[in-house]
């Protein structure tokens, strides 16, 4: 039997939250006539409902408590938007147990409990959606579960942190350096005050997790993802990787060979001719590498109201097609059963196999290249291009950077600890990995 | 009750035939795990089975008589892939009537025969999955169908021929003339003997026919799709088109506007900078504009066997969603039932409003620019800029070239009308429309 009507209760009036009261509002006939079912919000639950204004909730019963719209039996979907892990996972636990379908967009959450949180849902039968968690208004949850669930993923490597995205791509068009993007990015809204979160690569760590058991079929603990930010980051580098064809993006990096995984997130040279490069300011894009399918990418607003909005409300829509329908098959959440998620080795960051960028300080005398190439050789990395800018102004070092061919980071490791202790090369040198294949 | 195994039919083993055929064998074991169903080929029909190579079907029954699959009791999903409309209309709407699911790639029997197909399968209650008659493998149809459905589209801007995009991918890149790079599509194999159905814009515009239902839920006949091929392109306007910042694509555009829907597919100009600008190749891409969400934009395979293949069996995996399931609730296929699509007017290719690029012949005096100007002001046309050349090997005339700012397609014609007339103008003037708003 049909049911006409869904019940919502919405935990969480923030920025998400806001929006989806003003979508369900604004397109209520259109998402009734799509489903058959008018989504009917009836509970809506925020500390500071009282204190602060609030979007218009119609009819909904308000509570500061979000365990109300949980324990409330009128309610049959929980939209949980509130973020972080406590006391969302309480809540959310207590709503699947309730037999009640869940909607959310809560990352961190989804990525630290993943077991708990999935194994859950399926243990009790109810829809989990988590849409929203993930580059925002990009559909790209469901297309990795959905449409893509034909094919064998070979590698995915996502620009899925806004904020980053938009501080390089200043520092790319506007010459700015790292701190002052950074201020431009905190008082457009897009950074926190404390913007670790973001610029140190967590966030990106965290949908990654997501999108790799998704992509792969395989199950990722959030602690084997290696993470490396955009804090180091600075003029030299973005105008050489230019020289040399690339622009500079922060990467979620997985990839499934040889019965490894590898999951990643760092800042990465990618071709100025692909795709990825292109895409500037606070967007996302996730670019997908299948057996079958080759190339794909999904490219669109990562976060904001309204955007985010949108996938929390589809997530509703999809809803509507069990709930109520007697023996209802529901699509696990990560396309798989947890219990049917494979467990294969992640592959430790020494063991990736990778094209590097290398920037020394270096002494401008005769032989020093030679000396850097020699060491590298060493440790079979070999040199695919090099600039050497001549001595201008009086400085005793001149910048030498150079572009290797495939090399292990374990290598490239040890040959950058033996270049450190030469005379000739000055401080630290900053190496950045290459991705040459992105379409 | 949940059936463990799914019964296929397939009717037609060329190209995505026998991808889908690969795609079942090499991936069984993963697709059977993540929808617990077991998807088997019972029976494959193909008028040519017996006199060419096909690939392994296994145990499947072989017919050489279509009708044989839509008989077959056996049979629980009609897998279609012969296109055209006879006999694949008569036989998916004969496979619908016997309760049968049915997964096509027929892009020219949905848009043609829209009303018939889609009321059939939502009166008898089957699902009906056409992902892979659109852009091959990229999932725009159930993204446009349930990610975005939460959301008020604005305006759908497609790259779907493959062949035309390689076409002039290649007079772009590598200075060929219109002819030379057709052949060199039919060398590849992307192009037909005749390929006045990719080149004249027909399978654009059926693919846009499809797009425009789904994206703003209305009816679009196919007749009322406006319809311009790439055969006039030449390499003075690729070159004048860089110069002003732009690169030609054939684009498929539907937008909604003013009560109204615009649909027509014509070589359109689009700004270097964007995403649009760099799909190179044979590649596709949909880019899309909601209200809440802003832009997105879906690039992937247009076509080829094992591309295609995966929207056709991620097609035949969303069955197991709902076969055996007692009362399943179907998704329309357009996103809402046939008969809740809205009618609305579809613009007359007259009033639409857009920018334009226009190349004269024209003498080389003094005051053409100025007469010229006259006549399009008018029209109430303004000049955004000009690129004038002067003569430089004794010919009398020499290329004048000029952006307007958005104007009225009725009124630009009209002064072109009588432009022609003055003594100055040698020849057809060209015109190109101009699409600045994407993304």
């Amino acid at each position: 039997m049909a049911v006409d009507e869904l019940r919502l209760g919405l935990i969480g009036l923030g920025t998400v939250g806001t929006g989806v009261v003003q979508l369900l509002a604004q397109n209520a006939d259109a998402l009734a006539r799509k489903r058959n079912c008018h989504l009917r919000l009836v509970h809506v639950a925020s500390r500071s409902i009282h204190d602060k204004p609030h979007p218009d909730i119609g009819a909904a019963r308000v509570s500061t408590d979000p365990w109300a719209v949980v324990h409330d039996p009128d309610v049959d979907v929980v939209v949980e938007l509130i973020g972080g892990t406590e006391p969302a996972r309480p809540l959310i636990l207590e709503a699947i147990e309730r037999g009640k379908a869940v909607v959310t967009a809560n990352k961190a959450l989804l990525a630290l409990h993943a077991e708990e949180i999935f194994s859950a849902a399926e243990a009790r039968g109810v829809h989990l959606g988590f849409e929203a968690s993930v580059a925002g208004g990009i559909p790209i949850i469901r297309t990795l579960r959905e449409s893509l669930a034909a094919d064998r993923n070979r590698a995915l490597f996502g620009i899925v942190n806004g904020t980053c995205n938009y501080i390089l791509t200043m520092m790319r068009e506007e010459d700015a350096e790292f701190e002052v993007a950074l201020r431009s990015a905190q008082d457009m809204g897009l950074a926190e005050a404390d913007p670790s979160f973001d610029i140190d690569g967590v966030d990106a760590a965290q949908k990654l997790t997501l999108l790799a058991m998704l992509a792969f079929g395989v199950r990722v603990p959030f602690e084997a993802v290696y993470t490396e930010g955009i804090r180091q980051l600075s003029q030299p580098d973005i105008l050489f990787a230019r020289e040399f064809g690339y622009e500079i993006k922060l990467l979620a990096i997985a990839k499934e060979e040889n019965g490894a995984v590898e999951v990643r997130v760092h800042p990465t040279m990618v071709p100025q001719r692909s795709l990825l490069a292109g895409v500037g300011g606070a967007y996302n894009a996730i670019f997908v590498q299948g057996e079958a399918l080759g190339s794909s990418l999904y490219f669109g607003s990562g976060a904001g109201s309204l955007p985010t909005a949108t996938s929390v409300v589809s997530d509703i829509m999809e809803v509507t097609r069990t709930h109520g329908v007697a023996s209802p098959r529901h699509l696990p959440g990560l396309g798989l059963a947890w219990k049917d998620l494979r467990s294969v080795p992640i592959r430790s960051i020494d063991d990736v196999v990778s094209e590097y960028y290398v920037r020394f300080q270096a002494s401008d005398g005769p032989g020093v290249l030679g000396t850097i190439a020699g060491i590298l050789g060493e440790q079979s990395i070999s040199i695919a291009s090099v600039i050497q800018r001549g001595q201008s102004d009086g400085d005793a070092t001149v910048p030498l950077v150079l572009r290797t061919h495939a090399a292990c980071e374990r290598n490239l490791k040890t040959a950058l600890q033996q270049l450190n202790q030469l005379s000739v090369v000055q401080g630290q040198p900053v190496c950045i990995r290459i991705e040459e294949n992105l379409g």
